[in-house]
């Protein structure tokens, strides 16, 4: 942390700043400069954050230095994390692609999409059993029958599940039945249910809040992996802006800039970061050619009758197609140099 | 809900779509304008809404007519509602002050805290015991004990508690020690904790996400109150923004939409809204002044020694002032004709 | 500048910035901490930021510690500036009142309401003679017939007259009709346009952009005062954010925090900011409070007839009693202390 | 228009809304619901937008149906639009790649990039003259001698040359010098400068505003396609959002989105958008991968030395590796299926 003082600042004021810091523990390093005094301080960076000197009479800026996620970061894991689903791993050469319909309906539809999306080229499905809607009135998911269709789906496929974990009551249901820990972008905050699913080592897919700058992000990782879980998955799905002509604004930039920053593997969700179905290619692809690790899909064997996301479900077919179209991306990106270390 | 189709449908597009709604049992209008068919859809909105029609072909654009709150919403009940904590009203006449520390650090803090702001006039204390922090090494609360401390603080004073509830599990123990469940922005949407908000009878003060627009906000009070508890304060506390001179963008404009749109009282919080307390006061009467029905404050009797949140709080003295302008403000405030009821 | 060394950089990136540096004949400070050594830099504040050194290997981060502002920075001029206009002085005791309808639509109308809006006490007439409008089908205003209705307007009442440059070619003749020169938010960042006004001696009515911090803002502003123009005056009218209930997000945080940064006085545009007439004067009031110098206000005599900005204007009514509740609010704010230095 | 009165509406508040319409020769469709009348309004949508019905006694909202633009929209225009620059054809089949430094600084900077970017595969050369620059105190361009400097690289390498104007008194000078005219962010609703580019029948890269929806964005492309120059090039360039590691937030969802709404080509500026020339070559990728026609980068052949947007440009070798990459994704790309009509 370095604390800038301002002009003409009075010493009783630096020497205060100074008391405050040595009274915490805390190292001191000063320099004066021709206008501004600058305060140096040196020790845990969690200890420093707490410390409100801003207020503090003479005090223009305070100025944080170091990140403030440590696990979660490249510096301190430089090797790209790996993590095992089933026999699959995400994080390693090929793109992943998890697909499924937004909600769980009945037995009929999560195997027919089961069979489909894996005669495409998914390596998981997913699917929801308890959904986060923002009206009490919406359905609301199916429940432990959703898992129990969700496993027999797998039963018959091999492909391992995804899904949400909404709170920690249902945690150990979850899993029984599923593969991966979905945390919604509504929970990316929720900070009892992180540390919750830390506890286990169960491969956890964490989804970016609406509103989670990146930094806000990897610190939520770092609350699971600060429990023990090394198994995160990062996941895009879109931020909001001022855009209202596309549901959400699917920020492709977090890919290379968390590539840089983290050693997590990122998937991409098109179908949520843009709403609309039209686009969830383009951006699909796009995705991909930004560096990221896989993909995350909705794809309903019907999307007028679906009971959620119908607007932004991919159908068997425009979803068999995407998984082409990404591939050639993927082939094509055979690259040389690691995305994150790039030279100039 | 009303389903524009594309210039140049075709009747056999319209027709499908006509059909998709009667089987769902909705009424249909087709209105046949010069250049595009309209189709009015008449029935539940909870269902109305979950139709996916907007990927049907040659639909152009689907447009919602109606509010989706209904408990929340004004039209279902007219009269503000009051809550009652202890023998103080929210959305009565006076404002309602709530003001404490951003967390519980000890007995002797919250005592002198809890005795200096009744003696400027607030009405109720708040002070965390459970924090959500966005860093998993941050100090986190003192639990139990913290609340143990607010307890002894009402005993002493008199004041009715305010404090967060961040997960389920905790709500038995939070309800046996305060007054007012607060739900926090990074829970506004932890739909299984609204709903067990929902099934108590307490009253919660239901602060708004950081990118939720006021539409989800009033839907996150309907989750509470559809479970069948009344007693729901908002609490606007600032919106994320591009703007970052301040912590967040204090959203004032919510104060008379959300009475227009909404029976439920509405509070501001001008310490986590504004972020740094030189600018709270001004905030706080602005808050006042836009007709909110009170405030709830960060107060800190040493803010640069404060564990949490030191940057926005205010001190004992400057609250006090804080105080007597809001008041002079309020009683300016004094005027004829309902806010929620403008005339022209 | 502070430049921040990634720990682990070798001394001869080190010396690669410090060579940089001295090359670019800026002084140079550095301290070697326990992890990371950090380089400051003396030297005018201009040419630092111009240096392009976060790219350079080694390094992981850049500060920026001073203001880019100077003439409009309180630092360098402690005094609120007041702005006259006529006999009217901007910045001084009594909040400014300005008013009238968005486009200059016939003499009759700008008539009606410059007599109604002088007597129910504005201080100055506004009116659009030339609109940027985001259609290029929309009423583009009225051009110089607009202008001449509105000198009549200032004849038959002495209110002065504030009105939008578009471009520099239409400033000679703006000059000649109008005493206030209004930059539309859109012309925010349009420079050339602001050191042509920079040029006069005209006040000039400075509206934030839709998406501009108040550090550009303000940056904006220094382009007029280094031409030598000291008459400028700020005017929040909200800015952009993901809620689209109301038309923006009117800023007041911008008034404490302007007043903080800037001797520049500030207004407040409810109409624009909230972008709906019933919402306009909640706003207004919170304005005042807040700390505002004055407000800038649309009213129409017939909102509906309105052939621009109809939804957001006031009647001539709802104007007056408007300017009452306001007058309570301004009288209720007779504050001992300074906003900008508030004690603690 | 739709208008949908509120629930209760009286008859007489239908009829006004009724009469005001018709008083402005527009056809109205009346279709009474259970709950709720709607009022259809049909004629020249120009006209029906001015109206303000939303503020009329009785009206719950109005819906625009249409979209505002028309020259720039595939509806009018199906195919899409092919701009050509010398003898490279915007819009067609390879990408189109634009680069080169941020400002021209000097004869020898400008050859060496010319040439250098020329033989890694670039169609064209940008480079500023006249700089739009936060600051006053900053680097404002070379002016005309830059604009020299950019004519004597074109005469070298035969790269068409792309400046942006800021002013229309320098139009006259631009058109002598440039092949293709970028018009700013800043200046993206600057519509005397939009209306005069638009008399010119020269090549305009149109670059979308930090705070533009896109169908502002394309209202403004309106600007310029109504004045009768339908050469128009669209750049994405990233929007403003409260994300803070990135300069922008390049929004790539515009690139499928606009080739939905319009006929207009589309490039995307990744150094812009993201800010950090690390992150420029993903996003590069990814921008051709989401369906971009081309791309224009920022090069120097010494960003540390650059006079402007050093931090985010390329040297003349990562462009030299960027352009390969974007070459093999767009060769990936070779797509059955025209991307603005994807089946289902």
């Amino acid at each position: 942390m370095i604390i800038v003082m301002k002009e003409g600042a009075h010493q009783s004021q630096i020497d205060e700043v100074v008391h405050l810091l040595e009274t915490k523990g805390l190292g001191v390093h000063i320099s004066q400069g021709e206008e501004k005094t600058i305060v140096g301080v040196i020790g845990p960076k969690e200890r420093v954050r707490e410390l409100p000197v801003e207020s503090m009479p003479g005090v223009e800026k305070v100025v944080i230095v170091s990140n403030p996620f440590k696990l979660a970061s490249r510096a301190f894991h430089p090797q790209d994390t790996l993590v095992t689903v089933g026999n699959h791993v995400v994080g390693g050469g090929d793109p992943t692609i998890i697909a499924g319909p937004c909600s769980v309906e009945s037995l009929e539809q999560i195997l027919e999409v089961a069979h489909a999306v894996k005669k495409s080229g998914a390596h998981m499905l997913r699917g929801g059993a308890f959904k986060p809607r923002s009206s009490p009135y919406s359905f609301q998911g199916l429940g432990e029958t959703g898992l129990k269709y969700l496993a027999e789906a797998r039963e018959q496929t091999g492909l391992p599940i995804v899904s949400e974990v909404m709170e920690i009551d249902a945690l150990p249901l979850m899993c029984e039945y599923v593969d991966v820990l979905q945390i919604g972008a509504r929970n990316m905050q929720n900070y009892p249910l992180l540390r919750a699913v830390g506890k286990t080592q169960m491969p956890v897919l964490l989804k970016r809040g609406l509103a989670a700058t990146m930094e806000e992000w990897l610190m939520s990782a770092e609350y699971i992996l600060s429990e023990g879980n090394p198994n995160v998955i990062l996941c895009e799905r879109g931020i909001r802006t001022f855009e209202t002509y596309t549901r959400n604004t699917l920020d492709l930039n977090a890919v290379p800039v968390v590539q840089h920053l983290s050693h997590l593997p990122i998937l991409v969700d098109p179908s949520h970061g843009v709403g609309k179905w039209q686009y969830v290619t383009a951006m699909a692809r796009a995705g991909i050619a930004a560096g990221a690790h896989g993909l995350i899909v909705e794809v309903h064997p019907n999307p007028k009758e679906a009971l959620s996301d119908g607007e932004q479900s991919l159908t068997l077919d425009s979803f068999d197609t995407m998984v082409q179209e990404v591939r050639r991306i993927s082939a094509a990106m055979n690259i040389d140099e690691a995305i994150y270390s790039p030279h100039r």
